[in-house]
């Protein structure tokens, strides 16, 4: 039993908020217990200068932390001047993570912005905002899409993220902040809805760890991507037919 | 009647949130219509170096607008490494606002941050902010004031701020966004509970106003300013009895 | 009777100097007592982005004042890699004022560029770089016409600022560094000659105040404005005579 | 047969060349076939604000490409003011990789700082960064040793990076620029000499990957880790017999 | 004869006005023709880091010109976020020239700030900002002396600096803007009242010069020097009779 | 006899390496004893935006020290935002060192890059910098010619540069760090294979220098040059025949 009543292979609470800001051609508030983060998608239409001319379209990501979303106040980037390393490795992954499902090409010559700023931090922040925003993501390329049909349906699959890690020799699905801090092993996992990986990061800064552990914790993260994906289905209901169809209608 | 079916000198609806997220020492939603604002306060156990020493504490605030919260998509500052000029001009005001109704003697050698965060932005994004982050702060002094209670309470008066302006010829209260673009003059109002000005920043940049106008208006934002303390009030409730006693239980 | 010996409502002795470096089409030293203060115009055949194929032209203001302009070394904003934010609601202040009393269409696609240099701080910097940076205006505005006559004189009105506050309980008018730093309110009062309100800023940090209040601070204010545009008038002699006649020869 | 002659399961040719530089702790140029990185430890006396006064050590990493290290210039970060997230998620890496391995408590209140300057880039520089970095680490932190002996020798592993990936389907070991550019998945993986995980790092962008794939990868990247931690024995000769020990003399 | 009627080997105008400004230490205008600089000595009570307790003072400066003191206008430091490389190489040497003649040990831990701010520019600003800055820097150092008179007074030589070129083949003295920007050699020279060399920044960019061309120009110099020396003294009058003596009374 | 055993006039041991690394147009390491510098040429077909149009090509040179090339690891410039004073001063004298020999008109309209990154420092880095990069350009230079051939060939002349200096009343040529930090005096100069100055720059900060003992240090110079122009021949044998011919075959 953990921390907080979970079992050691149970996700958190989720729940996915569609529309939740005006402007934004997707927006969505996504809840992981009480990890909270806003993913905004917006279309500009153009590219940036190593495409221009190519006919493909880009989807690039920023993550930033509201300065009190975590328990002790945390100076903006701008006061620094400076981006710090673990917000640029974040909106690096999350941009790869959506990159990796869509057909670029089909896009065409337009930038998805993803904007994920977490309004409050409980551990697992990146890999909810990549669940989050693919949803986001989803609602703004079906605008263009009914704007405008695509030929092909540029979504080939679903994507979403997971943490998972070792605590106390356990290993634990969906860490939150609690245990993440105590964690020995800590591992980032990306994976589409067919259950092939995306994106793999572990780190056992303070305790490398065997092959058969990482066999472990790869399961218990492919059991919760399963799970959020689903939640990802639920909240997006019709609107997620044509994902993977390769159709258009 | 106006775009949005509201009288000449009808507030939006004010929906005021406490306790909104869960880390900071006063957190507060404010919605005036569609504009919406997180309010934290935080507070430091340490004060800015110019008043080191001289027993004083300090207000200080930071205003951001969420890249999306805009209709269409605004770059972080972090992305060009300056701050504008605009969200200078308004995180100074909040400071001011803010301090002009507390005891920053009786606060003592802390600083209490008030991070303004624009969730969406209809118009007036500054004025919420200040209103908003009066009830955000009121909930970090008395966090203090139970650990540790000040001799004398420290906060002496509500503050609020509303805008005014000239749309068409018209006089008109609390501009949203599609008014504001369109107003010759434009004037933001920072009252007390007690009806004194505390700042007032009028603009006719592309038309000057005379005095008799201006009177109009001032009356026009004392309306509002009288509205807003009240909706503090509601939201404060038994939270705000303190205030402006000058005692401490 | 003031620290200076000025009457509560008199200005410092104003000294508007033209022609003061040789290389802006537009080049004034402005003292105002012992604030001194170089205002350049200067003109660029091209507009910002937002104003480009637009036929507009555009007016925009920098303002500095040198590290020993005051009485303890400034460090220079380079040094720091920051604007401040006085500095920065400063310029915007200035190039508001100058641009709500011209025709900016008929300046066409062009930028022109206020530099307000102060060489020595004794209170009033803003509003005597506004009241310089006008002459200055005018002169590089005579230069355009002078090669290229406008079909219609594009300055509309004069503008001018000047400083009021309450100090000790008196209003006065135009305060002095020394009276400033102990002003419990504080207003900066921008107006054309005939006499509209083009900004007003009034600030009661320590000190909220009444209606009354500022109604006499208006007063003043006006007073002042008006004493500031015949010492323009003065300065500009027959240079000056088209300004709001809407004419061109 | 790959571009270069090797088989899917060999490493580029390995150099390690110690006291590279005269002036730095360590210093070692490391050479993986055409990748060519100079990596210098420098000990200073102090460490970062957060561990003051814990008795604690810290050891950070930097990681810079020089211009022409590439095949087409690259700009020097200062000239855009920005650490690029490549770089920083590099630079990361670095220091997580070695922290693994050595006891900070037994280092004291010292930070060894890594500088990776890779000279020439040919794929595979963060992995090689890793092997080198070591062998420089272990230099100073002998040097140390002999100056003022630890009570316990603080380093517990060797520690060594390499790349493996998938091109054409084909899994292959320790890639050089031309295979990583065709990459479908790419995989960092920095392992001890007891052959434990350190960090696993595996994307899939343009291609998801099975956990059979993975699991044929981490065999490649096994087997060249042992290989690139005999080169590091190799190198450092009699300087590494304390590593692990546990003991000091 | 030159462009503005000079001789090859004479000076243009020189006038030094001290006290220029009222809060520096030092404030000097100093004009050599149409080239105007502000030079501000200002007096901090602490040293930079690493002369902390050694007992030795400092001398710095800062070299910067106003947008509008050329000929088209020059974007600020501050909007580059960069200072660009001639103003360091500027603030360098002025700092290397003063420090050369003052004995830093007397002077005791403080720093001597010296702004040189160039108000118009036509040629030679880094030679007359060497010059201005010396006299200013005399006013500071007597200003220490007044309160408590140094042991030894601590300026040990004049220092004044001037230019010399070759322009169509032509040997010249102090340059202005129209003959520097034809200059084929162009040279700057910093010499004490003893006539020795304090620096020497000779460049043929276009055109490399021999030993003879070179000799001559530095006979130029010399004169150009004794008449600067001259100037100062005429503006100091008595008040640079400490100077050289070793006495301070 | 000195230090290291050389005579007063002696010249370090100078070691050219050309083709040290294979991507740049040019790649030079450059040794003087232990003083060690890469120096690359990069080919850019394009030109700063002041020269576009112009038919002209350009030469424009970066310096950068590794930090633990000195001995106390130096932080890099992007960790302070800001390129130090002194590495400005130095890539604008590389510059201009190399544009002195070379006729950019018949360069056309590409940049070359030079970058010159300090491995190891023990005095006299930008000027084995100046004397590396000349060989690096011609090897830039011919891979232009053979691809494309000028009509003349745009080098005409060689370029070495050497710094002289006093210690201890001794004049010495070629000055290691040793040495340098206990110069009175500290000049570098900057010769063509015909002897002439193309810079010169002298600094005597903390003790002036008179005229004959400038003729002596020029003296030493230029006898320096002449070796380090040889040392340029050597490396480049045959590729260096072109040199000043004015031909192109």
């Amino acid at each position: 039993m953990r921390f907080d009543g979970r079992k050691v292979d149970a996700l958190r609470p989720v729940k996915i908020t569609r529309n939740y800001t005006k402007y934004a051609e997707g927006s969505v508030l996504i809840e992981m217990g009480e990890t909270k983060v806003i993913c905004n998608a917006s279309i500009e239409e153009k590219v940036p200068p190593f495409l221009k001319g190519t006919g493909e379209g880009w989807i690039t990501a920023e993550y930033n932390m509201l300065p009190r979303s975590t328990a002790s106040r945390k100076p903006r980037d701008i006061a620094k001047l400076k981006i710090d390393g673990r917000t640029m490795e974040i909106q690096r992954l999350i941009g790869r993570a959506l990159r990796s499902v869509v057909d670029l090409k089909v896009i065409g010559e337009r930038t998805i912005w993803i904007d994920c700023d977490v309004i409050q931090a409980d551990g697992g922040t990146r890999t909810a905002s990549i669940t989050g925003a693919f949803v986001a993501l989803v609602d703004a390329v079906n605008k263009i899409h009914k704007r405008q049909p695509f030929n092909v349906y540029p979504i080939r699959n679903f994507v979403a993220a997971v943490s998972v890690g070792i605590v106390d020799g356990v290993k634990l699905l969906d860490l939150c902040y609690e245990e993440d801090s105590k964690a020995k092993v800590d591992m980032n996992i990306v994976m589409t809805d067919t259950l092939e990986f995306v994106e793999i990061q572990g780190t056992g800064e303070e305790n490398p760890f065997s092959r058969s552990e990482l066999n472990e914790l790869l399961q218990l993260g492919e059991k919760g991507a399963k799970s959020l994906v689903q939640a990802q289905k639920d909240a997006l209901k019709m609107d997620c037919l044509w994902i993977g169809t390769g159709e258009s209608e």
